[in-house]
């Protein structure tokens, strides 16, 4: 998506050679317009599957998911990952490792928030190796519910979990995919 | 606000004295129909001001804040409370206690997000003592901002933060105020 291969090479940094910085538009300031446009764009690439449910895990997903379940009229769940003393009815959970934090997190769901019989996207801001989308996948499958496909706002494409999840035939669609990056410039694969 | 009222009553489940539980709707499954209303009802609120900027905090403010933001054409940004490496530029900070984890947690927000000049709209899901409001009320007042005012979804009336915010002549606007509650049953505010 142009528009947001242009923001990145507007306001992005990178930092090492992992770590791509948008926090003024996607992670801590949300530039809503943009981020209504990225999610019509998701829309009109999932339309053809009946999607009833949004799944991301928080907390940078949820503005993105958010918007997107707007353009579907559906509802949107946020996995946890945090402790909390409000989950106290059963859930689904999978364990993350976090290559930024460098630790394990179990991402928890509430089970009557997805059913056997829904048709979900899974939606998040990220996607490096997939550790993410993979617990998400997982949640999705303990719970019988149907996987319509992933978006994806920035995808690293010199990490393999894009590759990984395409090779197993899932409809991923990412809004910008990153080829390369360093400190000198970002290329994004065409 | 009637309509979330009514689905406080019907899906709300009160836990001892303290915790109300609506998060079939408001904290981790979002009904964005439902919750784009409710920021439709901030906005005609507080449309006098010129906002150009929403302030919440993870996690749960966050789709709320999100869709008032997209009401007023303006951006959102949130406080972290957890850690992260990716904040690593100068950012303001505030320390606010949680009765719910029992914890204080340090909230931050990057100070290039929040300018001399801005007029900040606070949004959040809930509010009782209100310790989060008054940390984010903090950090708009150390980035020299105006305050527009605070718009909550769920007040709990029978504590103090609704109470004092209001006696210092603080427009907060509420969309549902519990007086009282218990495994009885909950009666808002008229």
């Amino acid at each position: 998506m142009d528009l947001l291969e242009k923001r990145i090479l507007e306001e992005g940094t990178v930092i090492g050679t992992d770590i791509l910085k948008i926090d003024s538009f996607l992670n801590q300031q949300i530039d809503v317009s943009l981020l209504t446009e990225m999610s019509k764009d998701v829309y009109n690439h999932f339309k053809k599957y009946p999607v009833n449910k949004v799944l991301t895990v928080e907390s940078s997903g949820i503005a993105f998911a958010c918007l997107v379940a707007q353009q579907f009229g559906c509802r949107m769940v946020f996995a946890k990952k945090h402790k909390t003393k409000q989950l106290t009815d059963a859930y689904y959970e999978a364990k993350v490792h976090s290559f930024t934090h460098g630790d394990d997190n179990i991402i928890k769901v509430t089970k009557k928030y997805i059913n056997n019989g829904d048709v979900v996207l899974i939606v998040d801001d990220f996607m490096a190796t997939g550790e993410a989308t993979n617990g998400m996948m997982s949640i999705v499958n303990q719970a019988g519910a149907k996987l319509a496909g992933i978006a994806i706002a920035v995808e690293k494409g010199f990490q393999d979990g894009g590759k990984e999840l395409r090779g197993k035939g899932i409809d991923l669609y990412s809004l910008a995919i990153v080829e390369s990056m360093s400190e000198d410039g970002i290329q994004f694969r065409k």
